[in-house]
């Protein structure tokens, strides 16, 4: 096989593969070529991918030797990023009635779940979090494209008891926004005792519904590790969680005067 | 720039944007190389990933010229899957009470999700659907999935109205199963007249979750181009929809006997 061939080969494997050790071992012998070329051409991709700043590749120390493939976004794609979905976002037309937001369009596009995945990804895997959890329905997508690039499972708080899920915990928690007695459940299968949980959201007002997830948590002997959401309101500016990191901030929406403000939120402060 | 790097990024960025007009223009002048090196480096790529089954570099006919990547899953990574899976979900504990199945845990890992996406994408990108559509919840996950491989958003379809969405169209359809009358709502903006729409779920009884989808797309002037099932039961044989595909096939559960038959499902009928 021609380098070239090979170097198509481990950079489809490394991508389709992140957060996976793969053994060089295995993979010297898949492509029937010595140790020594192999890591040549992995110095090859990892010069590319650092270069444009798509990921990493750790040496990863185990019984057989390999290579984890680590997500990672260049500052200036975060940015640029960011910039073109606040011009995106920052439409009268956006304002539903009840002070909802509209953004359910931008959530459903491929392109903006994999930045937004990979984004939460970067942040968060020195936290070494082991589940993705969110709660019905919209935070979904963007739970699974994180929980994807940290190569780890998520599971979806119920807004009720479902049957489907099998025996459940439930919790009771006050929606922050409208002060109200809500009900999130998760099946008992779901997190093993021990887990570190990654908590995963597209929209936060008060945090009601995040200290809901962590209060669940706390009943499965896991531990929330951190918690990302895509846009939070700037009011009220005290949270009823303490730490969150989020993409967005939504700092004024007047549905009278059709004006939205939207800034960058705090996902640059240091976790 | 080597060949060799330009062949890591070229490699990324195809895989990285599915059936995405790539512009042989554009990347040329990015890299700063000849069209014909470029040509050159696709055809390397190309031969790599039709020898893998991992895709197609299709040329694309528009005014700058270019190249589309398509994803593909070889026969034989197909059926290694769906061997593996069947085995993993043959056990009697996942047996619920109520006649329910099991299975939010295998949905939940991004390996599983990252096939069955690929597998759906590869079926059903021929009939080009523009939108996926799925109902909460548990098919969300395979629907996003798949969406990312055909590089179309996708959509949900909710089990009530919600003024978070803005203005619906809701419709009243038959659960199959237990005869009950249910709703459900879409968010007038998720679809544009005229769109062709994939269905995709999680799990199929008698069909009527996904006649109510097909009832609620027509209210949109849309058409409903193909249905994907990641597992349907064989009872009732006779379905509420025409034509679906799955991927696997309930074929007994005995709570009682605690006995589970899970079969191949009908994915690989022609469509």
């Amino acid at each position: 096989m021609r380098r070239s061939e090979r170097i198509v080969r481990l950079t489809q494997q490394l991508l389709d593969h992140p957060l996976t050790p793969l053994s060089l071992t295995d993979m010297a012998e898949q492509f029937s070529v010595a140790k020594s070329s192999l890591s040549e051409d992995l110095a090859i991709i990892r010069k590319v991918f650092e270069e444009d700043g798509e990921g990493f590749l750790r040496t990863h120390l185990g019984a057989s030797g390999g290579i984890v493939f680590e997500v990672d976004v260049s500052p200036a794609r975060e940015r640029a990023f960011l910039t073109d979905m606040i011009q995106h976002l920052t439409h009268a037309d956006r304002i539903l009635p009840g002070g909802y937001f509209y953004m359910t369009d931008v959530l459903a596009k491929p392109e903006v779940l994999r930045m937004v995945g990979k984004m939460f990804a970067k942040l968060f895997a020195p936290l070494s979090p082991d589940v993705v959890l969110t709660v019905e329905t919209k935070g979904i997508a963007l739970a699974v494209a994180t929980a994807e690039y940290l190569n780890c499972p998520f599971v979806v708080a119920r807004r009720d008891h479902k049957w489907s899920e099998g025996p459940s915990v439930s919790t009771n928690y006050v929606s922050g926004s409208d002060r109200r007695i809500q009900t999130m459940s998760l099946s008992r299968r779901s997190i093993p005792v021990g887990s570190r949980v990654l908590i995963i959201d597209d929209f936060m007002k008060a945090g009601g519904t995040v200290k809901g997830m962590t209060a669940l948590i706390e009943e499965f002997s896991a531990q929330v590790v951190g918690t990302g959401v895509f846009m939070a309101t700037t009011e009220p500016c005290e949270k009823l969680v303490s730490s969150y990191r989020s993409l967005f901030s939504l700092a004024q929406m007047d549905e009278a005067g059709a004006t939205v403000v939207i800034q960058s939120g705090n996902y640059y402060t240091s976790l």
